[in-house]
């Protein structure tokens, strides 16, 4: 009553605005917010018909997925360990003014906070931006860092490919002024041990460096005010074909119908050292510093990833753009191959499972003297890996145990309630993985089909006799096996056991 | 300049609103929209003053402190897993109604995302109603689970206290239709157990019941209508003496003073079985059937405390009532003691660290057909426990290590970066953890230098002389000894060296 009394208030202000001949800005600016309100006492009279559903693009992880989810980031953090890397972790939120100006066209996806007073605030778009602002902010210049967090984007996903509004990314960078190429060779063999690890079936990884993209937009006669926006339309190259994306270029973004052709002539190059060297003579494309400077370093890029035995599954590919405004140089992007390809085709590629790149101005953007931090650094596409991962898993029937529960105590008689309470406790204390049925008298056969169900391995049951002996029933489940234990051995018994799980 | 053209339009609507003579309430409600576009503006116009900080109430974590928080995620989900939980996670957000009416007075703090077109969402405000959203909606009646998260709340938190506006909950519930207090009995034992494991120095558990509060209120002559606003001042025992609580009754909620006295008497009551027996036995409280339903089963929960040995540290205290509205029985609340306390006085709570209790009817709320699913539950409120492990270790001057690296690769002799990788990706492929400096000619001892910056136990060193002679020069951080190991045998060597680590 309160609200539907707010809503005919501000209907009063419209009107009185009209006849006060208001300007007509502000007359719909409040008929915006009558709107509004009206939407939102609709909302809450609707609340009887309420809807039991998690927000559009998320989804709950049930505890099979998170078995999976865990099984996958444990591949992934062990890399990471593996390369040095410490870990770090920020705020789900930044300052909205910390996103502003980071995602070029991608901007409009990211989700803000409504305005409760205080500070604007959006949700965190990736990891790599706040990364940047935690670097300036604690004026470091030396990092090698992993974060594991989840990130927002106001997309329109396909939930079935994996892609949803709330995601996991999993970050490695580097952070430093180094020997060039070093610390990007390093992140390609990370991507190529965490793909090679998951067992996702073949894989290829895409490399390019900004600055190729630059000489070949300049030498192809793209204005340089337009360099940013023919790189978006070109990062689409990989879901739409290139006539589509050439009238992109010359339709909506005004390029010339020769730059573009000329620009398709380049991107569908790809190879390896070769085509390096090739393009390293182009005649046009050499007199360009950008280009040069990029092919020089990419040529070592490729000395190094011989070096660590990884250059079979890395393509040098011109089309690759990488939608993010802030990459500076080599750029990267891991595609799955379709497997079960029956008709030998060439392998077609189904999605990107990890990216990355080198950012070497974004600290700098937050520092107050612009000092700049070169950062390279790679993401890891988890969502679209567990959903391979789940239907892997429901394929093979086999049985995921979602918990590492080792006994259950149970008894075999009624009023034994007390009993089960104080040997449970005393398995708990003995840091032994114990459960109980809630009940004060279960049947001893639901409480064997409640391991049956669980995958718990042991049962020790008490019973009259036994608390007489001192002793306890320890069953087997998968062999229907009992032994009786000495109520004094019996955590040592369970861990022997148990050993092996 | 657009912004402020909107200022001065909202402030022209104010006054023409002033020369109708309009509402008061009105012109208020418009000065408050122009004082916050006012805001608005002064926060737009300092951009160029770009602040470098995380939100209000929010900290970043850097590897130190990560090193400290998973630690004490290791005890807590070591304790979880222990007595068998599965584990969930939903997403940071949830439908705007589907919060609404489950905080009471403290729905104001919980954080809206901005309308962006689409569904009216919310930061979750803790982990317990995006689970009963969760069993509602996949029809779960029966699960033990883990959930360790995040959860958002604008407080005017005192973060010196380890109190954050995001902040971290480990929360333990079962849900099921069970016996009663098995569960509930569970829920404090893991409370003790995961106190008494991380060592955080002497603690109580307060425990009490909504329906003995209930009771309680219903015989000290408060309405009905008041019961819930009487339990939130209830709830502020903690933080003001009761005489401000009193004049909070009588002031503000209208309750007549000879109730307010009345509720004193009993809520300065705190005991164990013999006051659980006292209460049994009071001429009033025994009359009430609430009341005596929360006594009987208080007693029972008691008997359970006495089999699992942690009744010594549990306190049946009738001031404590949590501020949730969502409670219906048992509910406790565990306090860290302060230490160091050297004039022999009656221990001083120093700030809850873990609290929880039954809510039987919350899933209900979320099922159509209003199907009930009693849970009951635990929340360990890690940050305190963050802020407390901080504190100790940088007292201690204990170092800590922030990567788990094994070895680093290094050269004595220039020209050898191409050997270093060579060497580093062996290792790396067979499982070993290694690092190598970023630079093409670094010198030894900086190389060494690294090592004893971050622990890192070995150094690998390849020479001239050593490739030729198929070894690698292996030195021992600690002791400065250096032996050669032959090539094919490091992976070995560096494995045995540091199982101890």
């Amino acid at each position: 009553a309160a609200e539907e009394a707010a809503v005919r208030a501000q209907a009063d202000a419209v009107r009185r605005l009209k006849q006060d001949k208001a300007d007509p800005d502000e007359i719909a600016k409040e008929v915006t917010k009558l709107l509004e309100m009206k939407a939102q006492l609709g909302a809450d009279e609707g609340k009887h018909k309420f809807v039991l559903k998690t927000p559009k693009g998320t989804r709950d992880f049930g505890p099979k997925e998170m078995a999976i989810r865990e099984r996958a980031f444990k591949a992934i953090i062990s890399c990471f360990k593996r390369h040095g890397a410490e870990v770090i972790d920020t705020p789900v939120f930044e300052l909205k003014e910390t996103l502003t100006g980071k995602y070029g066209e991608d901007s409009k996806l990211i989700y803000d906070l409504k305005d409760q007073g205080g500070e604007l605030l959006s949700l965190r778009y990736d990891l790599t931006v706040p990364f940047a602002r935690y670097l300036a902010m604690n004026k470091i210049t030396n990092i090698k860092r992993y974060h594991i967090a989840k990130v927002y984007r106001r997309d329109n996903p396909a939930m079935t490919r994996g892609r949803y509004r709330e995601f996991y990314q999993c970050d490695f960078d580097i952070a430093g002024q180094f020997d060039p190429m070093i610390p990007d060779a390093e992140c390609l063999k990370i991507v190529h041990e965490i793909l090679s690890d998951l067992q996702l079936g073949d894989f290829v990884i895409k490399v390019n460096d900004r600055r190729i993209l630059d000489g070949m937009f300049a030498v192809c006669g793209v204005p340089d005010s337009k360099f940013r926006t023919i790189c978006s339309s070109v990062d689409k190259l990989d879901k739409m074909p290139w006539e589509e994306v050439r009238s992109e270029m010359v339709g909506e973004k005004g390029l010339s119908p020769e730059a573009a052709d000329h620009i398709g002539e380049y991107v569908q190059l790809h190879g390896g050292l070769d085509l390096i060297e090739r393009l390293l003579q182009d005649p046009k494309l050499s007199q360009n510093k950008l280009a040069r400077e990029g092919l020089g370093d990419m040529k070592l890029l490729f000395e190094y990833l011989t070096l660590f035995g990884i250059t079979g599954k890395i393509s040098f590919d011109l089309s690759l753009a990488r939608g993010l405004d802030y990459y500076t140089g080599v750029i990267f992007e891991a595609v799955l191959l379709q497997q079960d390809n029956e008709h030998g085709e060439e392998p077609v590629g189904v999605g990107s499972v990890a990216g990355g790149g080198r950012y070497d101005g974004l600290v700098g953007m937050f520092d107050p003297k612009g000092r700049k931090v070169p950062c390279v650094g790679v993401s890891i596409g988890i969502e679209r890996i567990f959903s391979i991962l789940e239907q892997r898993l429901e394929a093979s029937e086999e049985k995921v145990r979602t918990t590492e529960t080792q006994v259950l105590v149970a008894s075999a008689q009624k009023k034994l309630l007390e009993e089960r309470l104080k040997l449970i406790s005393e398995l708990w204390d003995a840091g032994i993985k114990a459960e109980m049925l809630y009940k004060k008298n279960p049947k001893l056969l639901n409480q064997l089909q409640y391991c049956e169900d669980t995958g718990i391995p042991l049962v020790a049951i008490v019973g009259e006799q036994e608390l007489k002996d001192g002793v306890v029933k320890l069953r087997i489940v998968a062999t229907r096996e009992e032994v009786n234990v000495r109520r004094e051995s019996l955590v040592e018994e369970i861990r022997i056991r148990t050993s092996q799980c």
